[in-house]
């Protein structure tokens, strides 16, 4: 809905049609971006459902992990990695979720011990992912508790580490950091490992690593993430998990991963494709286009600085690239204590606080993968921003 | 896949395509048995999601409660109800889960203390479905803990009392039972309270009332149910449950419900439908059709009985009948005294035995919707074991 270009401090920037008294909500990371990618396919990724399909709750009664699976869900997945590179499925299971978020749960489920004569902590180094904490606390476990900041953790007591990489909010590429001599098991979010957001510079070889199609092919709506796993009692206490808290995944869900997931393959396996036609070309496109804006405007700001990141050969686009990651990790600068109350003041933008993802409230986070309109009113805002 | 009709102790039982010796699964409630009726009705009931629609976590962002539904879900409960008669929306909210399953959890977090000094106990009459008490002690929460049969409830604390009506195992109307003191919440869990199970005598009114797509329509694999709720904080507790364990529900299964539950209804409000097609009208035929020859082989039997069910007039069909309930409680007679083993051995027929339910392992329940080949050799099996 770009209608019209201004000048605002010398450089151009799409107008949008929102107008400066609204709110602009970039407080969630709901990647409607890549609707425009999926209008242009067409109805080549459309699926329809007949009213008898799929009426059981099972999905494979020979899988003796992940039942409620289809099968051909599970050969996308692994064709997808296949395609992309960023995670080995060799000797893994494969258990599907109503969304990472699902699974995360499970995951922590599964590592913890399951008669502790206390609860094992849950750690994340800070900035972390600002609803583990929610999610592991909810329901005051006896299994598990949340331990905070992974980087500070002093106990001699086992753990169970999230590694978050890319890190959401901020995009770095991470590792575990507890030097504790306890034994620590691991959980790899590896949410945004896709090459839109990242190069790709190692195929992710972990006990226990998640995605979601949320932030890969951007289908949000459909809930549904998957994780892959190498052990096999891991792999079934998470699928008992999963069970208990809903009996399986939405099979239709599971038949829209197993459309997109093949039109996205296709394109790269098949001869012919265009490359600017295919999906994780055109919304590493989308992306750093947005990028490129931001920098323009973040340079020039006196108000917000974002830290720079790194190039790294992408061994999936065979080319050097700086990452571009699914959110802004914001920080104010001097003067202004708490970056989302200016931001919502001042600019009326709604942002992620800091102190949600365990650091200072100079912080805030905001998305990068929201609409057209809405980035471009927030550029201008921010740019507007700095002459106060 | 009735291929012939047998002769059996001068009964005819339509003859099945399984092998005496391979083991018919009636453990589940896989509601199959509908499937055909959806075979009937043909393309009508197909729904088309194209590649770009629906990729956003939020269905409604106007709805200040349950924000992730979308609003023709909302509407298609509401007329669902309205039609069948079974429950009072007026005045209620509507919060959507990934099945009646993480709805229960939901409701027991919503209406537990946030800060208890000691977990509430939940309770059911047994015999009570057999995941309650899985799905309550799982993650083994501070908020609370699971308290066994609500019928021998004696302690003057606070509790939740979940009362099944129709009940899962046995089809029986209930209501609360805990005669404590106490102050107790009360959640309905009404999954089987639709004409083709048991007459409509009343409209529900209850404060917390579950309901679920599986058991309504039979389709299980959506993995879809909802609550209709009284007080908007309850609903807004049970939302951020949701929000926090799966943000949301798959909206491909909200576009599935809506176009189901539509069917479902305009046959009711079109003038010129066929009884004989109507949803609930086929099904109760179905299930009826079943539960006739069920009596005749029960009847006969020395090894097993049933509990008979009394006539009731449903407001909804105007007529008396009985019910035709999900599922066989079934009791094993005098000197059997493990019926799930029994029946695993004796018939290789897998059930799901009394202790799971919290009584006797005497009883075991035994699925009356799964497909016509298992219904039938199921049947012919139980025929036979009288002759032992």
């Amino acid at each position: 809905m770009v209608v019209a270009t201004e000048k605002s401090n010398g450089r151009s920037i799409p107008a949008s049609n929102i107008s400066p008294n609204t709110i602009i909500e970039l407080e969630k990371g709901d990647p409607v971006v890549f609707e425009k990618y999926w209008r242009k396919r067409g109805e080549e990724c459309s699926i329809v459902i007949r009213g008898w399909e799929m009426m059981s709750y099972v999905g494979d009664e020979k899988n003796n992990v992940c039942w409620y699976m289809l099968p051909e869900v599970e050969r996308s997945i692994r064709r997808l990695h296949h395609v992309v590179g960023n995670a080995v499925t060799h000797d893994r299971y494969i258990v599907v979720g109503t969304g990472a978020t699902q699974l995360f749960q499970a995951s922590v489920f599964a590592l913890s011990p399951s008669h502790p004569s206390k609860p094992i902590n849950v750690l994340a180094a800070a900035p972390f992912y600002s609803e583990y904490q929610d999610e592991i606390s909810i329901l005051r476990s006896g299994l598990y508790q949340w331990g905070g900041d992974a980087a500070s953790y002093q106990k001699n007591e086992p753990y169970i580490e999230v590694i978050t990489s890319p890190n959401n909010p901020d995009g770095i590429i991470r590792g575990p950091v507890v030097k504790s001599e306890a034994k620590g098991k691991l959980i790899h979010d590896l949410a945004y490992y896709w090459p839109h957001y990242t190069p790709i510079t190692h195929q992710a070889d972990h006990d226990l690593m998640l995605f979601t199609f949320s932030k890969c092919t951007g289908h949000a709506g459909s809930r549904f993430g998957w994780a892959l796993v190498k052990d096999i009692e891991v792999a079934k206490k998470m699928t008992r998990y999963v069970q208990l808290s809903s009996i399986g995944v939405s099979k239709e869900t599971q038949t829209r991963v197993v459309k997109i997931i093949g039109v996205v393959c296709d394109g790269y396996q098949n001869f012919g494709s265009m490359e600017s036609e295919l999906f994780f070309e055109y919304s590493k496109r989308l992306l750093r286009e947005r990028w490129q804006k931001l920098w323009a405007v973040i340079d020039e700001s006196k108000v917000f600085s974002v830290a720079k990141y790194s190039k790294a050969v992408c061994n999936f686009t065979n080319e050097s690239s700086e990452p571009s990651p699914g959110f802004i990790w914001l920080k104010c600068e001097e003067g202004i204590e708490d970056c989302e109350s200016y931001l919502l003041e001042k600019l009326k933008v709604r942002a992620r606080g800091g102190k949600r993802f365990g650091v200072d409230s100079k912080y805030a986070r905001i998305s990068m993968i929201g609409t057209d309109d809405d980035f471009n009113e927030f550029l201008k805002r921010v740019s507007n921003a700095k002459k106060e």
